[in-house]
């Protein structure tokens, strides 16, 4: 069995969740573990650093998961650690929705992987089916509900409850952040539906064109009709495909209760993918949680050990962006 | 880029669309096509003939697409393409079900795959799924909808129709065969539940042990008492674990409005993983029809071109069956 030594970058709630699945797979060891040294777990003491040229510096480290979140600093970890020819696992949207072609072209340039299935859908294994399924299919459209922030206050909503009680049940749980602009106005589903339209198809598209409205203008009284008329409103994320262009928008948008999206509640997310010849897909699972998105990361590095990863982002195609 | 050489046993619906498909796909060759002399295409003639050991026989040809559908000629061509060391493509889950254990055996002694995709919910790439996703996660429980006959039924029976009137609209649309007692008994999801849950725990679940009820006794009056308390019935097939024993059973069942299978109507199958630790993961595609059924079979054959099917497949867990 091939083994692969790893380092993790961040001991939040997905870090703590990768350390915990890898410490159960025999074939993946945690050698260093990247935290502010109030955070370290005195119990793993002799893993955390606070000090991160230790790991790229350590040449037994093949591979590093990314999961501090935020931008600069993540974005500039990554970046060292492809320069240091190390695999990167990482589960930041925003650092692969501004920086997919450039990260991706540093990488093959030491062909080493950088892979980020768990950037989009949390547990959903989208990006990989999506890759695996452009082989022999075309995909026309993309629709998505990827954000469980929204979801959730929406369901809520729908459950009776006005939209800043909503927010507020979500901040509580922590659903939603003490800052949730990027989830409400829809700037996680922009890039996250970018994402998913580069890998498609085969090209990089600026996530400043995409036209976004938030759902924080959404009434008790439009809960209130939508569902006298057997429907419901769900924030989404939609792209497609035509000829040179590609229509791209992130939205509320009102469903019949029987369209596969009415099911998709609280912080579930979902993804339906049309395709020719295969036809429409869905899939549905939880859309955030350390679990879920750790597994996701885990599932990328045994892609990587077992050399089954595959590296198809390109930056071939031109489309208009409407 | 590798190339194969290909035959295809069977020029029926899925034949054709596997044919059709193919003849895009620069890495796939169709070298030759079983048939009866009567059903030989006209225009494609030179790559007919009513003679299997012309295939067998013939050295260039790496793959077998069987597609022929019923049991004991299937298999007899599954059994003689192996032995001769050409990797096997079906959609055969008759075949699959009774005999993976014998046929993944003789595949393995050859260093040759048996892959299978397109036995179970046509275009959901399911048992692709289960394999890359059993690599970090222990899977709990499936539930499917796998049978887009019965599902087309009860779909148009909540839409007014009896069962009789639903099963004539089925036979009329070439979505029920004229005998279609495998569909309404479950002879048919017992076959896909056993596939599938053969895979998960790596067993082999003798398919006269799984119980059964079918859906002829649904009566008009059964639909408008759950359509009046916001339910459906759905036939569905269930399979769980649980320490030494696995519970498994197809029957009719009632599901709240805002279960995910609530919506999965007409010919659409769908498949629902429990797993830790990546929690809920559901799968919602076209269950049958040509094209869907063929991509899932074109995928099988690229994934062996590229070296990267999984053969994992193994009988290494003894299961009491409830």
């Amino acid at each position: 069995m091939k083994k692969i030594n790893i380092a993790i970058l961040g001991y939040g709630v997905i870090g703590k969740g990768v350390f915990e699945i890898c410490r159960n797979m025999p074939n993946i060891n945690v050698v260093k573990i990247l935290e502010r040294k109030e955070r370290f777990d005195q119990n793993y003491i002799e893993l955390f650093t606070d000090n991160a040229d230790e790991i790229f510096r350590n040449k037994k480290i093949d591979l590093v998961v990314e999961v501090l979140g935020g931008y600069d600093f993540a974005k500039q970890m990554i970046v060292k650690s492809l320069q240091y020819e190390k695999h990167v696992v990482t589960a930041n949207k925003e650092v692969i929705a501004k920086d997919i072609d450039f990260l991706s072209n540093l990488a093959s340039r030491s062909n080493i992987s950088i892979a980020y299935e768990a950037s989009v859908g949390g547990g959903i294994p989208i990006i990989k089916n999506i890759k695996e399924l452009k082989k022999v299919n075309k995909i026309s459209k993309i629709s998505g509900i990827l954000n469980g922030t929204t979801n959730f206050i929406l369901t809520k909503m729908f459950e009776g409850l006005d939209f800043n009680e909503a927010l507020k049940e979500a901040q509580r749980l922590g659903f939603a952040e003490s800052d949730p602009t990027a989830d409400l106005e829809g700037y996680d589903m922009m890039r996250k539906i970018a994402i998913l339209s580069d890998l498609a198809w085969d090209t990089f598209i600026d996530i400043n064109q995409i036209p976004q409205i938030g759902i924080s203008k959404i009434t008790k009284e439009d809960v209130l009709l939508a569902k006298e008329n057997n429907k419901v409103i769900k924030f989404v994320c939609e792209s497609s495909l035509n000829n040179d262009s590609i229509e791209i928008k992130v939205e509320p948008k009102i469903f019949d209760n029987n369209h596969f999206f009415s099911n998709v509640n609280n912080e579930f997310n979902a993804v339906i993918l049309e395709t020719f010849p295969n036809d429409t897909l869905t899939f549905i699972g939880k859309g955030a949680g350390s679990l879920p998105t750790a597994s996701a990361i885990v599932l990328d590095i045994v892609d990587i050990i077992e050399e089954r990863y595959i590296n198809n982002y390109q930056n071939i195609n031109k489309y208009k962006i409407n």
